[in-house]
């Protein structure tokens, strides 16, 4: 079948998932029962294979990028979904990491014994079936193929229409890894088609498909939690704050309100607001400091009045994610006013303190209700990765199953194994 | 208000429902907070509460048993909703079991530190505002409550109909507790309509209510699974599984057989089907004893010649939930005939083998997917309590969350901490 008949040919988006989620659950019994070594086997092998096939992937990605350009793609989105050989180089680096991380499925939770001499033990194995649904970075069809298989897991891709060549193409890379380790080639499958029905059609397939992780777009992130009737890893905004207190080290918030707000500006452990104490000595050289870093500064009353340059905030300004070089700044009072202003506009992303108060700290730490609390650190260490977590295939801003990074534990459940010798219940 | 003005009058559910979110979301603040001696109080004191206040649960539950015997309840039902003395008794010393708990909050999954010197931790938090939907038992009322409370969420019940007057009456006695810890009295709410629409306001309550929790039967968690916008933690069928292995002990097998299914048969952890392993040697007195014991056996043609007394099955009998003395026997062709049974018709709820091979054993442990697998126990153990959590809110047969009999921990999330002394990112 060629490209462009994958591409272009009708079919029935419920039936194409019910037969991809049938073969993705007879995958993942055989996954559940595989050992770490085989898992990694086929990752490391997937590695071998996209760098052997780096011209075709490069050239299917290069027809991506040309439709991109005719159907008049934004330079940033265009630069997300351009490879080249340093950064697909660095998808089959990512692949080998993923495969020396430590194997979550098989580990012993907990473990008791009854009264009556059962043994009880809680122990991780995979979810099962995991359909990850993004949009045009090529890469995440090897991350999030590669931390699913890791687990334990069968996946069903379904990639931005964008990418589709590209994300084709390193695919195959990953299929000719699982066939040489002897794994279901179903282990990992790539939604064929780009009709939107397929999204849909996988955000209903309960009982097919045991989570959707949508990695993407505020957009994207609301049809899915919108329509969704499988459960869903939600990512949502990080509306991000950073608290400098009264008592902190003025050297430090400076270095720390530039790194947290500007060292990229466009992920999501990003700061988007700054709060500071009314009390702090020093708010002129931290808005100054932003100023000066090319930052836009968007304050209250009491904050624009700290430099010539800084604008008005306006009411919306509070409960935005920029994404971008503009930072909002609010004068508060104390650790009380800040954690007022974060339960009001915060996002339960990450959010963090600067003092050297150490009884002000653990309070903010109590008492902000966020995936991720910090205190004296940058908020753009809210990453898998920064946490030692090996890869994350993304970070959930809801409250049940995983909070904060997920990485592959995060991709697993747990079952209950109970051992006795002929106990009955009384 | 009188009772009558609170069944009667007309409103509106959703702006019901987001008035008493905001409340619970406000009282879930301090519940976080409130350290664990306080909640145990408020329990305590509930207990003492519901005691002093007897007659009146007792005249309020008589108006619900006698407005269900007009309305045509059946006797199971008038049952369930009938207290007396006792019963009541049980609620009472319930709450103390409860408040006796170990408290899940605060408590540290995990640690580690950085190459960077930053410190991480994983602290266990409450969930938040948790719904139960439940139908007519009265008991839920408070066991509910008391779970809720002591895992620092704030709860908002919806009981049944047919047990409104008795819940109300509870749930004063739980307020009371809660006021004389100096609780927010808001930190347990009743909903305080037997109107179905709150029921859907609930279920489409997201970002009000963190969790919804229904206890109930088919149709209730159908439609709860349904019509639901916020995470659910489902509680579906219990079409659990005892497996019979040639190497089973017949003594053992036959004691188990018949505790697994006969013990209770109306709960989700007992034996709907029983499968025999072609080659175990005394099949024969193993259905003779279910149907010595009371039981109707529904055999497969195998299993039906095992005994004149046994009927035939039918292909619905393999995916039926009896919760009955009914069992459905077939013959299967050892664990490999077991467990692709089991995976073909099994709820993912409780499955057992009954064998003297370990290696039997442990691979059926590992294969079937289910909460909970057990070796040479009875099915009917699958509970929070026998299990050593203290009581339990449901068993969950989702895969996210919670797996198996949901208790304290499983009405908590967790969030990570960050210790640093001014880490940025690089």
């Amino acid at each position: 079948m060629t490209d462009s008949a994958l591409l272009d040919r009708p079919l029935d988006a419920t039936a194409l998932i019910a037969d991809m989620g049938a073969r993705a659950r007879d995958a993942a019994r055989i996954l559940a029962a595989t050992p770490t070594g085989r898992k990694s086997a086929a990752l490391l092998a997937a590695a071998r294979h996209l760098r052997a096939t780096v011209a075709t992937i490069l050239a299917a990605n290069g027809e991506d990028v040309a439709a991109g350009e005719a159907n008049g793609l934004s330079g940033a989105m265009l630069d997300r979904l351009r490879l080249d050989d340093k950064r697909l180089e660095g998808i089959a680096t990512a692949l080998e990491a993923v495969a020396a991380l430590p194997d979550p499925v098989g580990r012993v939770i907990d473990e008791s014994e009854r009264p009556n001499g059962m043994k009880l033990s809680r122990v991780r194995v995979p979810l099962g079936v995991v359909g990850i649904i993004y949009e045009s970075r090529p890469n995440v069809t090897a991350d999030a193929g590669a931390l699913g298989l890791m687990a334990g897991n069968a996946v069903i891709l379904r990639g931005g229409s964008e990418a589709i060549r590209t994300s084709r193409a390193i695919h195959a890379a990953l299929v000719a890894g699982l066939a040489e380790a002897g794994l279901p080639e179903d282990a990992i499958q790539l939604v064929p088609t780009t009709d939107r029905a397929a999204v849909g059609a996988m955000l209903k397939a309960a009982g097919l498909i045991d989570i959707i992780i949508p990695r993407g777009g505020k957009s994207l992130v609301a049809r899915v939690q919108d329509e969704a009737r499988v459960p869903v890893l939600a990512h949502l905004d990080g509306i991000n704050h950073l608290y400098i207190d009264a008592a902190a080290d003025p050297a430090k918030a400076e270095a720390l309100a530039v790194n947290a707000k500007m060292r990229r500006t466009g992920i999501c452990g990003a700061t988007e607001t700054l709060l500071i104490d009314r009390a702090f000595p020093a708010p002129g050289r931290l808005v100054a400091a932003l100023l000066d870093a090319g930052c836009e500064v968007r304050g209250d009353v009491a904050a624009q009045a700290l430099d010539t340059r800084a604008l008005p905030a306006t009411a919306g300004d509070w409960d935005t994610e920029y994404l971008d070089a503009i930072c909002s700044v609010a004068i508060v009072d104390g650790v009380v006013g800040a954690t007022a202003h974060i339960a009001r506009h915060g996002s339960h992303h990450t959010d963090a303190i600067v003092t050297e108060d150490a009884t002000t700290a653990e309070r903010f730490l109590a008492e902000v209700d966020s995936a991720i609390v910090m205190w004296n650190a940058s908020t753009q260490f809210a990453d898998g990765g920064e946490f030692g977590l090996g890869a994350e295939i993304g970070i959930s801003t809801g409250r049940l199953h995983a909070r904060g990074p997920v990485a592959l534990e995060g991709l697993t459940t747990y079952k209950w194994l109970v051992r006795g010798t002929g106990q009955v219940r009384p």
